[in-house]
């Protein structure tokens, strides 16, 4: 709110003498009136004025607009400006709904672990989680012959915290299905991990994830939930945030409300993995990765169906060939197809993955040979098949791709507050 | 629900045959009618019964009572008995009311990061985060030698992810802070690691913080917030989670709903460290660790203080001596004392530890000389305080002692679903 004050007021000597200054903090008292300008519809005329905290003239945040960049390394300071405090409130407002989407139609949130020695995460690139370092922060003094080692000149695991290498977890969906086989629909919210070395605006090192996992469920109820869960965060954030959203229609992305508004009164359009390649093979367009069935969508053949075939608008993509597809989708009756599906939005590409998971026994096992994968790392995920299976499905969705949907924010780590990325872990 | 059926249901036959055994999913079909029973009000009168999982007979948890020691190498499945889905509802009812209680009062809930390279998280134990082992899951077969080092035989941080040694997060509030100083009222929950080697059934390596950061508030204002909160979210678990607070009040504790009940009703005792030191000299009891002005509170001297002292009630202590408490708290005017608080609980011991942070710039700086700590490290802390600087507080609570608190449960590790210990991160 706009503060009028005239030299009347308590405390106007200050303001007179220059000594509140751009970061300072300051405590006013007075009444709200109707406006006299034309920006807000009121104002608050202040009777008194206190300086609580001053701020050292070397502030390094000037009125005049600073880039997003230089911001980045004033990541302590970067919420006084009306762009990200815009972004942390709503990002704090989807997290929010989140929890009451799932909360209110029964679902449990799981904390899926962090650290994990867990042979079943597969061979992402992961973060190892060691004491095996000597971790002096002063001195970083860390002599590499100061880790242990077995005769063989192998570094010697059973002296590290966990007896074995443990990792930083690149998804909680295996966890959450122990509890969803357990408990019916579950969810997990949490930060997940990747060391890929993309130094993009698409990919961050941490990111948060949330992993819905639905009980007695198949392809069909996970798509209407990741739907419905989409439209409801959505709805939310327009019906609370909105002074915010008015700031990122005004500033960051003109039209912003009125397609997120579209989107949450719609259906969301779906289509066939072999239907999507047909609408690409015929589109009169010529894209830099040739399009056959079997190949992975690239960001310039999401963005086509999103974009332009179907204007603007979400679209599920389902039944995806299983070659591309990770072992534990179930295996559709055609034999070459799982029962997969990713949802696209404009602008950010995949915003949901998910799948049916396969939960018959022998099927999954035979996956797994197939991939010349060791079926007894997986013995736990296995023994959920072993021991009354039921069909079950879920979804992930990286939350800060949501929070840049939901803004317009066109770089991820504007969209959280303590970006991590390759060379960066300041703050 | 009790399930009654007779041998004109369809599909009696599988039960007959005894195919539908322990661990076993099956769908039913019925009426909800009158139980003939004394046990419960109602059954289902089953029409039909389908197995949609069979169970193999190796099913591990039998019916009779396995111990937890052995249900936690079975932390898939132990979500399937009544003790760890009891655990599992009220631990979410918890997280949800958590949620609940600082939106509800305008707090923003805000990401702190996992992964820091950050200089002022402290020497404490902490996990080093990095890709300089070579990470294979498979083979384990990591050379010493291949991990990069400079000259002088130390590790060659540049080559690291994030180009200098990074850590596993243990506290959010720093972080917090600079959104509180932002943005008002803020609050975080994730996860926090220790790397202490430390085999209790007290401790953790991996546990979940919500740590509340309050924006123009003094200790006063933390130690309200922090009993308002324990308040809300036990009286909403009383609430919405009956039956299973019924079951930890005759299976795990007896007399829990009763402590709780009372405590969400009544105010929390407030003494000074002073007062309590003064109280435990007159103790006629004879501790293991002597008591004098300046200790820190051992185990035996909290349980005196709460079981004791004043007859199972939470007890919040503030004013502790400075030199046993961290650099950041602020300095009392009598020189010898800081704005601290712990809330202690019957049992648990220490549930909530908060502070009023020191917001000015000299006397931090002060104390960061003292305690000889490297001020260049702190240089975006100590710049809250040079940029708008304003009285704020806060504290921690370790959520896994506040479901133990809730539920009675005696093992930490049986208040997380995959517990991470030294020498375990199994799953």
């Amino acid at each position: 709110m706009q503060c009028v004050m005239d030299s009347g007021a308590e405390g106007y000597d200050q303001v007179e003498s220059g000594s509140i200054t751009t970061g300072a903090s300051i405590w006013v008292q007075g009444v709200v009136v109707e406006s006299q300008g034309s920006k807000q519809k009121v104002e608050l005329k202040v009777n008194k004025i206190v300086l609580v905290g001053k701020s050292d003239p070397s502030f390094p945040i000037q009125k005049k607009r600073a880039s997003r960049e230089f911001l980045r390394t004033k990541a302590h300071l970067r919420p006084r400006t009306n762009t990200f405090g815009a972004v942390a409130r709503v990002r704090n407002a989807l997290a929010y709904a989140t929890h009451k989407f799932f909360q209110e139609n029964g679902f449990i949130w799981v904390a899926s672990p962090i650290i994990t020695a867990s042979d079943c995460e597969g061979a992402g690139e992961q973060f190892c989680v060691t004491t095996l370092i000597p971790n002096s922060h002063e001195t970083a003094d860390s002599p590499v012959d100061a880790i242990p080692k077995v005769n063989n000149g192998l570094i010697d695991w059973s002296q590290d915290f966990f007896g074995k290498p443990a990792f930083l977890t690149v998804s909680g969906q295996l966890n959450a299905e122990t509890y969803a086989t357990a408990l019916s629909d579950v969810y997990t919210f949490g930060p997940t991990f990747r060391a890929e070395n993309s130094n993009t605006s698409r990919h961050l090192a941490e990111f948060w994830m949330i992993e819905p996992e639905l009980a007695f469920a198949d392809l069909n109820d996970d798509m209407a939930c990741a739907t419905a869960y989409l439209q409801s965060v959505i709805r939310y954030v327009l019906d609370n945030c909105k002074e915010d959203m008015e700031f990122f229609n005004t500033w960051i992305d003109k039209g912003i409300i009125d397609r997120l508004s579209d989107l949450a009164n719609r259906d969301v359009v779906q289509i066939t993995y072999t239907e999507a390649i047909d609408l690409l093979s015929r589109a009169n367009k010529k894209f830099e990765f040739p399009v056959k069935w079997g190949c992975d969508l690239q960001s310039e053949h999401e963005r086509y169906i999103t974009e332009e075939a179907f204007g603007g608008c979400p679209v599920i993509i389902r039944d995806y060939p299983k070659d591309i597809k990770a072992f534990y989708m179930r295996q559709n009756d055609d034999g070459r197809t799982v029962a997969a599906m990713d949802m696209l939005v404009p602008k950010i590409g995949e915003l949901i993955g998910g799948s049916q998971r396969e939960e018959r026994l022998e099927y999954l096992e035979a996956r797994l040979d197939d991939l010349k994968l060791n079926k007894d790392a997986y013995w736990w995920y296995l023994d959920l098949r072993r021991y009354g299976s039921v069909p079950h499905a879920g979804f992930g969705l990286g939350f800060e791709r949501l929070v840049q949907f939901a803004t317009g924010m066109d770089n991820i780590r504007d969209a959280i507050p303590f970006p991590r990325t390759p060379a960066s872990a300041e703050f």
